[in-house]
């Protein structure tokens, strides 16, 4: 049996295609912005259609797909997406009527899709943050944790006291994005030296043991822990993954946070485990298409 | 038929007692901390055997015991309770024990307990925060959310940054409840003014518009203000549920929270509902008891 993972980014849709649940395959499409997003989901439904054309999979051996979206999601339907420009849009509904067959659909916020791949039945309960441009998150508690207006996890928008003030992209001042994702430490960086550099340079400069961007690497840590211990006395997980393009820096961003961590918790809650996320780039369609698997439900598009 | 509400705290021993749901009736024992506390679960035993005996009940229409405990608590085991010099304990096995009939046993922790009083079917997802000497709390979601340590919800040790750097009881600085309890309000208070006052003292200064103590009170909603945003943005609840003690304080203290709670919160989960509890002084009794009912899985002591 076929599953399809389809990651929707603002820039390019990732697909994915597992067979008994092991990815076998992968493509790429561009995402359509024009129509106000509105071809997005025909395009996606066309690449699935002449991918089992071109591979000769019989409609009946796919189980499920999954859909996983840059936006809050609550039981399938998106609210807003503003990188896809989307306003409320119901995903199941809609491609399950693009589709010449019924099949399983499944839609989750992206960074919910890779926290399901992660957690993988290995724990009950978890906390991701995907740190990069922003930091997103998610929240799994014997499943994923959608939250009422789909809104759970955005351990971005934590208020983190510092000195700074930086201003967030939603308007607030302060939000744990803004001095400790990618763009965050680029904002300490300039504040600290009048450069503007790009997170990478900065993590060379670490590597290079620079002064001034190993106290930046040193107080990110410092919010990163703080949030983590924050995150760990609000559901007491087993463990918090830390994910995104700034988690490969590795060890020296993953000890740094654990040593806050430890500084600022809760002692009943000490033991979390924080790991770096161990999949990668396709961990979120993986994740979402396991997820619409396990969701069994089928919408007949008999009955829509 | 019947069910035995015990909220055990740490001088007495409520409880209550519901016919078809309903509380019908109540008593108080005293908590008996000698023997590290060894004798608690027999005194809650003999005490049920004997209001059955004197209320003419028969064992077999006991539906369901619940125990309320002021400590973590996972699966009806207790990891520790302080108040009650309690290291671990199977309170659902040893209570079965004691008992002289087979009955469904359920164990919460009491903030929990409380919340499920409060949430009572009406919301999917919920927090509350229990406002007294120090701060309780507890998570809901689809059901209580214990924790993997039974530390859900711990938000009274969540990191609160503020400028008098306070001790608090588990160690650490700048909990929230150094800041934002009914110690952290008379802490501000004695900062302030050098007095010391308890904490109903400074209430009644703010009815006479003292303004000291009304600054006091301005920056506590601030603090819980940015604690209620920092639940909201992490499980995205329909609804942030105030009580304790202080919370009596009612709507001067509630406007607060819900003014600086808008000021600092992710814009998508803003309309969170930030109510006061509703239950009175008996809602940790009921809770338990209801969840009791629900859990339904008796341990027939044949088995143990």
């Amino acid at each position: 049996m076929y599953l399809f993972g389809v990651d929707i980014g603002g820039t390019c849709i990732k697909v994915v295609i597992l067979k008994n649940s092991i990815c076998i395959d992968k493509y790429l499409i561009n995402t359509n912005l024009n129509y106000n997003g509105g071809n997005i989901l025909k395009d996606v439904s066309e690449s699935i259609i002449d991918y089992c054309m071109n591979s000769k999979i019989d409609y009946n051996l796919i189980e499920a797909i999954g859909i996983g979206v840059p936006g809050p999601v609550v039981n399938g339907v998106v609210s807003f997406c503003v990188n896809l420009n989307w306003e409320e849009k119901d995903v199941v509904k809609e491609l399950s009527m693009l589709l010449p067959f019924d099949t399983v659909i499944g839609c989750l916020n992206d960074a919910n899709a890779t926290l399901y791949a992660e957690v993988n039945n290995e724990y009950n309960t978890a906390a991701i943050l995907t740190i990069g441009t922003g930091i997103g998150g998610g929240v799994y508690i014997n499943g994923v944790v959608e939250g009422v207006t789909g809104s759970s996890g955005e351990f971005g928008h934590i208020y983190m006291d510092n000195p700074y003030n930086f201003k967030c992209n939603c308007g607030l001042n302060n939000c744990l994005e803004t001095v400790a994702s990618a763009t965050g430490i680029c904002n300490i960086y300039r504040f600290k030296t009048n450069n503007e550099l790009d997170c990478k340079s900065i993590f060379d400069k670490i590597e290079e043991n620079d002064i001034i961007a190993l106290e930046v690497l040193e107080e990110v840590c410092m919010y990163l822990g703080k949030a983590c211990a924050n995150i760990a006395v609000n559901f007491n997980p087993e463990v918090i993954i830390i994910g995104g393009g700034v988690s490969l820096a590795g060890d020296i961003l993953l000890d740094g946070i654990r040593r806050y961590f430890v500084k600022y918790c809760f002692k009943s809650v000490k033991e979390t485990k924080i790991i770096n996320s161990t999949l990668g780039n396709d961990s979120g369609g993986i994740g979402v298409a396991l997820y619409a698997k396990e969701k069994r439900e089928c919408i007949s598009k008999s009955k829509i």
